[in-house]
């Protein structure tokens, strides 16, 4: 996307996030992913990258019970209409990873 | 608080909860409370609840980086502000606890 | 959409909302349904709950004024844009039941 | 407050919500002001403003219950924390009116 | 949208924004415009009057750089995920008006 | 705040936003921080931080009249609660410099 309209900030999006914040010690990458999962299903507008912290949560070896868990949390804490946004989009990238097999 | 004003309250807080959500397998408790404190951090509004979550977290052994490194990570998904706070958050109760010794 | 992903999900969505909270006295439940979509409009971001709970509100007597004028409303307590979003989700709804006739 | 930094917006305030929004046919005053206590609550970081639509709301004569049930209520839509945040502003208004009996 | 569901509003939305706050003095019409897109980027769930701003600003002689510029700064205070929400709106409407050339 | 709990966050807070964002070109500074007090009033839970911006804004020239225009604007996009409470924290921050004189 950014590559006509802002290419700079592609490369901010990377290098506070993954270069500053993620190269930290202190919270293991499963762990961290999953607390940005419950991050962004809690601020509850970020489909995109909602969608995009799960891909890499499943890919740093997170289980769809984690994930799943950590969105059906956030109806405690950020209401139901949140968790039920956030379920549907666990819902579409499980599919996917699922259809891959 | 609820004694007076909403008696039912005060079981529905403990109920849905902890008694549903937080019995449920799939997530350890570790994990649960690290993602609770990221998103009532991404949240924002919430330093009672934030302060109390960070207190449970240390009590089943969430380390103290842990917890900071789950709000500083807030500052990607949520800005900086709802980092700020969530840091003066913590730094209160971790400060009770330090004084405890 | 709970079934295979969170099947415990549906019935806690049920059970704590619908179960504990619309069973209590104390507000009748067609305010309670109006003050519902006076809380989904102004969260802003649940267009499919807000869009269901519209239908539940007609579906116990709430007027299609007393809907409309509570979403209008969110432009004093959520700002304009929110008001503009649940007003698109009402007259969707609105729409479905008038062609309904 | 107004007076010296925002002098028209002491006039704003009060001339869209109140002599626009509030004059309107179509929802009772009752259920206009706790259809507001809902958004308010919902939103979650307007204490002042909810404590007065509170006021409000007593002043036209809507109940204490319908008042805690409708800020009870936000656990659902909005999460417990924003609940918690909302009930504990109704203690304090409900005190100051139990106070002067 | 209003003319069958809520005519009045349509009035409202016009008066109370454009009528009063836009006429004020004390902020020229283009920092009104970018203050305006801030706002709405940091809201993050305005898409369509987000849309409908950034348009107004370039219609007041904005520059293409000062709205993105503006977008990307919300990834400081309020998250990157709402800056890669409005720097897709900002896109499309940007494409539609050098397609036009 | 930082030294303690998050040296790191110390150098994050300064070096993101103003290292990289602040410091480019295609918004003037005092542009920069108007639309920066706008959508940090739009969030509405920030009292430090907008405190904080808005003294950066008078001390790069901005007026207070702007900054007020800014403020109050708010009520059109995130509803007149958060107008109201980045207004008192104008307030303050105004009459602190006002009182230096």
């Amino acid at each position: 996307m950014y590559a006509g309209l802002a290419p700079d900030f592609g490369r901010y999006v990377i290098e506070y996030p993954f270069g500053d914040i993620y190269a930290r010690p202190g919270l293991d990458l499963r762990t961290r992913l999953l607390t940005a999962v419950a991050a962004l299903a809690a601020v509850g507008d970020s489909e995109v990258p909602l969608g995009n912290h799960i891909r890499y949560a499943l890919n740093v070896g997170c289980t769809r019970d984690e994930i799943v868990e950590t969105i059906m949390q956030t109806s405690v804490y950020a209401g139901f209409p949140r968790a039920v946004k956030g379920l549907a989009v666990a819902e579409k990238v499980l599919a996917e990873r699922s259809g891959g097999q």
